[in-house]
């Protein structure tokens, strides 16, 4: 009996969106506002998937108690009220798009969990702009 | 034309996590909060995805009212304002995570509907953990 | 300057709409599914109000991390995944309705918050129930 | 680097359920009180799907400023405060039910984007009802 | 103990603005898209406020599967699915503005319900407009 | 005829909770993870309520797309991608709390529109956390 779970967490972050390496006024005119130098930021919310097959005793795909843990300890503690750029090795070289912040999303949590789970992020940056990863 | 439609439901429902021949410390241990004997409860919210060919002259894949009377009829006069561990028979022997619940559901819809249309159920036992079945 | 600052929090419970020394008929016809004998639940969705002046050094009218903690110490962890009517002190002899449970809610809240603030408590039973204490 | 990324926009339209060539009785049975001659209407909710690679340097699937111009061009301008079934050329003869607006809005959007982009289209005629094209 | 009750519900319906007795043009230029002749429509959603005292037996304010049957009878099954310019007589010679509809509700729960009750009515056009009767 | 209509709006900004003057170590304490100085963000949701007499011609008490103009041109274009503390004059010497901003934006659109309208702001900083003033 193959299921999936979800479980959501959310975090606050500022990040600007910008390419290292081109000139300013490229990154002005492909990112707009989202390039602000300052810095603006957002509620992200998270949810995150498990597929596989359930215990026939427990009931459960996994204990959503460890799976909350899991996602508190590799995501949110990481991610919350930090800066993306300045703060979040990952980015030191990464646009903090929301895809590339779902794709290093989902390998902390790949690297995490167990390799029997399938595993899929979604990844809010607001109700309406939103990224997952693998590709639906 | 291949499409998917949704219809949501809910109900109210009491119930614990046990597994029925466990030690009571083990029980407590793996289920935690959710073991407790007296019960506790959740607002369930149902979503029922079925897939099939677009009728060409209706424009329905099914008469949504048709869809709501048989999730009602199935599922929610069933379960509603239930106690799961005590009044479902389903959940004499079988632990009522929202796994089990979420295909418990999906048998009794799955019995109901023409086989031509596929279905996926997916159950939120808070806003915060749900499943869904079969796996995406 | 007088404004209002929100906090919101959740729990789930099981509970039974019943009134001690009414015949069972009586309390079947009031009630409906809710007098259950053995009980349903619910999501309950917690909306706290205090207002007040706001501190002019920090423009806090209160530190909503202080909030928190007062909700979870006497609210959260005092309801959350119990039996209302079997576990709950203020439910022994007092029906656990909306309003009921809303007004407790308040009282617990009250005594451990400073007098300056004025204390308006919301509970969502479900969606489409719910109650706020003081009346609006 | 497959990725999906998602964003929303909505319109309110009014409409009625008919199959021109029935008879004025079937139309009322097969459709109730969707079939009303005087027509009702909704707020319809849309959510686009996108799919694909992201651009190592960009960061992006799509810039999603010029996927919401894409929407707004292609669908919320045509569809926004209008009435289906007499100011939209693609239900001349086609039923306007969720399932049909969701594929119409599906055909506009796929001849508006770029082959190398997978398209999905989900349609939210009320909080409840919803279609999804293609099937899930 | 004076406490608040709501109780939520829904309904479907077709309108347009315009002020009979205006020349065409002004209706257009101050009532915009919401002008369109062949009308348009809306998901509108009701939250229904009661406040009074809470019954020290039931622990009700109000049952309220009554409140709910009293919003069936005189909301819901009256406007749902109808074209409100068209077939409500309250709209004959009244411009059906979320305004107006919001006003006409309480008129109607007004006269159905006990005068003990003091009753508010908000009314959702869309998640982003909304009215509230009698002002707060 | 005295109503409220509500219109809501949002925008995304970066800030940090800090009092100047203060040493280090007590903006940490009192601030925790909100003091970070490479800033953090939000998705700020934003709901306008205005009060006072509907017009017996048009039935608006204002006419929602000249407020909707309003919220545009006084606070969404003025703080959306913007760090508060940085770029907006208003947070030079005062802390962009969440109390903070929502008086600023009340003190924006006061003066904006007429004074016949009584004017309420309520600002979500998250979905958990939020202010209004005045108080209610």
């Amino acid at each position: 009996m193959r299921i999936s779970v979800y479980r959501t967490a959310h975090f606050n972050a500022a990040h600007r969106l910008n390419v290292t390496g081109w000139p300013e006024e490229k990154n002005r005119k492909v990112f707009g506002l989202c390039n602000n130098p300052n810095y603006h930021g957002h509620n992200y919310e998270l949810e995150v998937r498990l597929s596989g097959e359930v215990d026939p005793v427990t009931g459960f795909l996994i204990n959503l108690n460890n799976l909350k843990d899991i996602i508190e300890s590799q995501v949110t503690t990481y991610l919350d009220h930090k800066n993306l750029n300045v703060e979040i090795a990952e980015f030191a070289d990464l646009n903090p798009t929301v895809e590339n912040i779902c794709y290093v999303i989902w390998t902390r949590l790949r690297a995490a969990l167990e390799p029997k789970y399938d595993l899929s992020v979604r990844l809010y940056e607001t109700p309406r702009n939103y990224a997952e990863y693998p590709a639906l």
